[in-house]
């Protein structure tokens, strides 16, 4: 598989790294955050403001799109570039996370996963080479393999099948995409959970079978912290430096922070633009829940620090009286802070690497601790 | 009261005019239609994209504001553009239509109207004088009288006594504006249904309390399309030139090009938003509905002739996509292309009289017949 990513730089006291990444539609310099857009857009977005904002790449979910519309007419519309009109990178899950997550009746098989459609309880079957022909089909610039987890609390026993099975399914994976003409990429994801041994095992099958990137799957489900950061130490020591490495699903600042430090490149989750919604703010002083009475009559932006259009133009009292009347403009302004907020740690995240100033950046970060509510 | 508004061109053809109207918060180009933000926001837009759509002037709800946030929080603030971050001018209508058709309970005196909120039920009591203090102090810059109508159908005699509160109201909102440094303006509205004789009465009386502009009101509620249009011939008769005439509440394309040819100025209407959030888009060819299953796979913008965002980017095929899916960004882009119709439109209009070519635009805009379905 030809070589599409290069480490830019490297942080000195940490494993941390700078990196770029080629795709059909362009560059991802990483640490990179990937907001998610499920059905083709971010949430409480235009793409002219997701772009505004600083999102290099996309999340999209080839389960519910395959559901609706359906492949046929993402095909028939020109792929999915062409069908949501984003011109820049697009990375697909392979849908797992989704028929564990949403689906009832689902039954695993060597061969692949039964399950019933969430929407209208049809049956469906899913082999990995199916996820890889849809997503290729689909024009995706980064194919994600169909995986296997267990549900936490898991035990080894159960972790040992998950890994039998996401290796088997990685390699048929890994063959089928081999039909096509290699242009986009095709991620291994490695299970195995909090065991040192499966995880490994699970890695080194993977990097036998020479994925153009590599993804830790299963974790941030509820195991302890410390354990996940050994998973990542190890994961640092096996992976090699030439391939991108994703962190799925993580999406606290903290954890993020304490990933890129163990040579994480990409991350997604939904937690700023779900966040948003539901009326929580990230700011540097903390989180803000904006319905709280304490802003009715707050002139203040969100946060003094932020440049995004809702800090440089409205008060937390505006903003609340928004969300409090249920308008769609309260998730659109939340949105755009709280997105703003994530892209802008990434770009300081980039530039503290290249200026060996990574692990002050995060000791500040970490320090105003976001995850708690905001300090008086 | 000092004169803030001139007619700058005016049809040979008809009574269409170009005017400019100047308010505290700068000047507005007539004839203008005012996007409707009951509370304080374009549903389902941010100011900026408002603003970049061509919105000269918002029209904002104090009924609904008064009751929440409530006035002393807006004037806490800093009046309604602070609090709203909107810079331009605003035009707040007195809540009367808010409380005719939303209050459970009205009762209707020659001192005012009570009413029960129709939130929690509290007993409100609102005379006109309360309706100029409240808008004043939320530092409007064009207040409207209350006034009082009947529902459609109507008898002349029903109307009689509206007209007869009308008027009384109207006197004192005149004269408990006098209090005031007159730096906002404050317009007479009128009624009378379609009865000329009333209608007359009706507009008389305000011309001898001498506002700074004026309305129709208790019209396009259910009358016959003719009746309505006399109306508007008749006050084009009575109305001073150098006074904005402002027909509430009417937002059809082909009744806005009749009422721009009788004389009148300014307009709002929810149409173009409302429809927008529901999947109704307005057309050159026609209208829309988004969700026609024959729009699945229509890779062609909404409207070929329209310079907007959601025209130059996306497809009818992911529009409705977005729309099916319930995504907040089908309201977002939606109302981005309705409401840049409907401005663009009232350029067209403004153009068109300057250069004597009013009636040919509205010959081939009702042609059009953007009310009616979209021709194949």
């Amino acid at each position: 598989m030809s070589q599409r990513f290069r480490t830019t730089a490297r942080d000195a006291a940490s494993a941390a790294r700078n990196g770029l990444l080629e795709t059909p539609h362009g560059m991802v310099e990483t640490p990179a955050f990937m907001p998610v857009a499920s059905q083709g857009t971010v949430k409480a977005l235009t793409h002219a403001l997701a772009e505004s904002l600083g999102a290099q790449i996309i999340l999209l979910n080839s389960y519910h799109l395959s559901l609706r519309p359906g492949v046929e007419t993402i095909e028939a519309m020109g792929g999915l570039h062409a069908y949501i009109s984003w011109p820049k990178p697009i990375l697909t899950d392979s849908g797992g996370f989704q028929i564990y997550s949403l689906s009832p009746l689902v039954k695993v098989s060597d061969e692949g996963v039964r399950f019933a459609s969430h929407l209208d309880g049809s049956k469906i079957f899913l082999r990995p080479e199916d996820a890889v022909d849809l997503q290729v089909r689909m024009g995706t610039d980064i194919l994600m393999c169909l995986d296997h987890f267990p549900s936490y609390p898991y035990t080894e026993e159960t972790m040992r099948e998950s890994v039998r099975l996401t290796t088997a399914w990685a390699e048929r994976s890994r063959a089928r995409f081999a039909r096509y003409d290699g242009r986009q990429h095709l991620w291994g994801i490695s299970q195995g959970g909090i065991f040192e041994d499966l995880r490994r095992r699970s890695i080194e099958a993977l990097l036998a079978l020479d994925f153009s990137g590599y993804a830790y799957g299963g974790l941030g489900i509820g195991e302890p912290k410390t354990r996940l950061l050994e998973v990542l130490e190890r994961g640092h020591a096996l992976f090699p430096e030439d391939r991108p490495r994703y962190l799925m699903g993580m999406g606290y600042v903290e954890d993020i922070l304490e990933a890129v430090e163990r040579g994480v490149d990409f991350f997604d989750c939904v937690l700023p633009t779900r966040n948003a919604r539901n009326g929580t703010l990230f700011t540097s002083r903390g989180r803000v829940a904006i319905k709280n009475v304490r802003y009715a009559r707050d002139p203040r932006p969100l946060d003094e620090a932020c440049g995004c259009y809702t800090c440089r133009n409205f008060s937390r009292a505006y903003l609340r009286h928004l969300f409090e009347r249920g308008e769609m403009s309260s998730a659109i302004l939340n949105t755009i802070h709280n997105l703003y907020y994530y892209l802008d740690i990434f770009r300081r995240i980039r530039h503290s690497i290249q200026s060996n100033s990574f692990i002050s950046l995060k000791k500040s970060l970490i320090f105003n601790d976001t995850d708690k509510e905001e300090t008086k």
